[in-house]
């Protein structure tokens, strides 16, 4: 493939139509894919606390199952529509997830610090469309973000 | 229930049941389960790479998957066979779990000494059933080992 399957912003493109899907069936409206390095998907998916009441799942976690078995992921690249918690900052630590694409890291920063910190390579690409997401549903469900995130409601 | 029941080493046998089941079932033998602060069980599972072909469930994120949806964790404990990896070292942190009980760290070290950094209450017990457990599963089966880690096979 050429190099423009490999522009950031069009890998993004997955993971927000991931987004506008967990949001049309009434769930936490983040989207993540899992790419190689030569731009191949491999596996893509939304959150699922709503959808199938399980909390495990959480857009990079879903698309890191979505992906199927692989002995490494050196040569992968996450995307995901928010800044990838605690969970999911620790997925990518702990199987060697070479790059991480962040739709914005505005509406919540997770540990993408720390896995720039531990040479993972970190492109933060402060999405409009991704931060209205977040901003539109942070407002109308707060309760369901606090939940997602383990927080205690303000 | 009384006090007994949270003796850290009777709170380990679910998890030790569960890498046992796992063994049989010719996956990766790490147990995990979820309980509150009072002894109540929320949930409890094993790692399933093999039995379902799916990298996302270590013990840890079954057991949790397996308690289903809650507001807070800030009263659980997560007991596990095995030093959690940084991945589920990362769901502990995000949702606030505020103790982990673990049966070994002698065959693999995680995230537990970043956890106690940021306020987990760390219960580390060498339980010589879970090192053995671990120390034959690697023996016997390294190639599985390294792909449940992501680890390039020495």
């Amino acid at each position: 493939m050429g190099m423009t399957t490999l522009d950031p912003s069009t890998l993004l493109t997955a993971a927000v139509e991931e987004a506008r899907a967990g949001l049309a069936e009434g769930g936490v409206p983040i989207g993540a894919a899992l790419f190689t390095t030569d731009g191949t998907l491999l596996g893509r998916g939304h959150n699922r606390r709503v959808q199938d009441g399980d909390p495990s799942l959480h857009a990079e976690t879903a698309a890191f199952r979505n992906a199927g078995r692989r002995p490494t992921y050196f040569d992968t690249i996450m995307v995901t529509t928010l800044s990838p918690c605690w969970y999911c900052s620790g997925l990518v630590r702990q199987f060697g997830i070479g790059h991480v694409v962040i739709g914005e890291a505005v509406t919540f920063s997770g540990g993408h610090d720390w896995l720039a910190e531990n040479g993972v390579t970190i492109t933060l690409l402060e999405d409009p469309e991704c931060i209205g997401l977040m901003t539109d549903f942070i407002k109308n469900r707060p309760e369901l973000w606090a939940e997602d995130i383990g927080a205690e409601l303000d």
